[in-house]
């Protein structure tokens, strides 16, 4: 979960962005309607488009389009990121599955485990040098995460992402992004807690 | 992902905290102590922990113990929340056997679907019932969530947790964190590309 600073929380927006346009029949589009149709505040969505697109018409607004593909030139869509999965217990397997990432040229191109029919770590080292690997997604138990980490790194492994609950130690030019399932749960719950059990 | 607000991202940090306080061998610990461990700038650690708990003390710090409790019972863990999971594909299967929820005290005391070992629809509305369901955790195929969703609004359950990659429809009242696996990794590769791609 990226929390911090206001331009990963436009990035986090952008792919909500995009899904929205993708099924959007009508030719032209406006930040009104945007903001109405997403919960979002009209102010936000504004600036939001102006910072990615230059195409926005005063009373016309945006050619769908046209839109659509500013924002995933921006999101660098138009170009494949290639990821690995090292940890192939249920999240792994969900993860390796999952068909969302298509649409983002996000392409899993190994899975590795121990124990089971996917790729054997002996691999590791041979499929990264041949397949130039951007992001190394670790789905391993808590006490096998920082030395996974280390293996990518070594690895020319440029980002994390990182679902083992442990704060992992990289150097400085490695991108790190924590995704912890309870986390997002625990957060959600306050914010029922705060809604409907407290004054 | 909640992403919008101050709020938000300090909830979202507190879980952090607690997770490393919990291996803190340590009587005493600082905000400095905290910030360098985990990353954070020193500053916002320190205003994060004066906002809840008061035992702070120049030069000594917090006392791990207080500090700790001070933080759960703020994130609500004294309490036990209960959920229910719909949709029990891989995501779903994943989530149900996920063992990082029991720290939080949150159950999960259902899980359904349609086809198979799980706990089937039909029996939804009684086990809403006798259970007094807090949370809603949607992981059916995008074309089923509004209906999976109204079903719970249904049987009043307070908040959803939605994997499916559609912008649910609900009352003003209910509260909904959508969280999107390949929104996660599509931030993710942008920022690698921002750091490695471009100048």
């Amino acid at each position: 979960m990226l929390q911090n600073g206001n331009y990963e929380a436009i990035l986090g927006r952008i792919p909500t962005y995009i899904a929205f346009l993708e099924n959007y029949k009508d030719i032209y589009i406006s930040a009104t309607i945007i903001a109405n149709e997403l919960n979002y505040g009209e102010v936000m969505v504004r600036k939001d488009l102006a910072k990615i697109s230059v195409g926005g018409r005063p009373k016309i607004g945006y050619t769908v389009e046209k839109l659509l593909n500013d924002l995933k030139t921006y999101m660098g869509y138009h170009h494949e990121t290639r990821a690995v999965i090292v940890g192939m217990g249920r999240l792994g397997e969900a993860l390796y599955h999952y068909k969302g990432f298509k649409p983002y040229h996000i392409k899993v191109v190994a899975a590795f485990d121990m124990h089971n029919k996917y790729d054997h770590m002996d691999q590791f080292e041979s499929i990264c040098k041949s397949n130039q690997i951007d992001i190394g997604i670790i789905t391993v138990p808590k006490e096998h995460a920082q030395a996974v980490c280390d293996l990518m790194i070594k690895n020319q492994i440029k980002a994390i992402w990182n679902f083992a609950p442990v704060v992992l130690d990289v150097p400085k030019h490695i991108i790190v992004q924590n995704e912890n399932m309870a986390n997002s749960l625990a957060i959600l719950t306050k914010l029922t807690n705060d809604r409907w059990h407290e004054s």
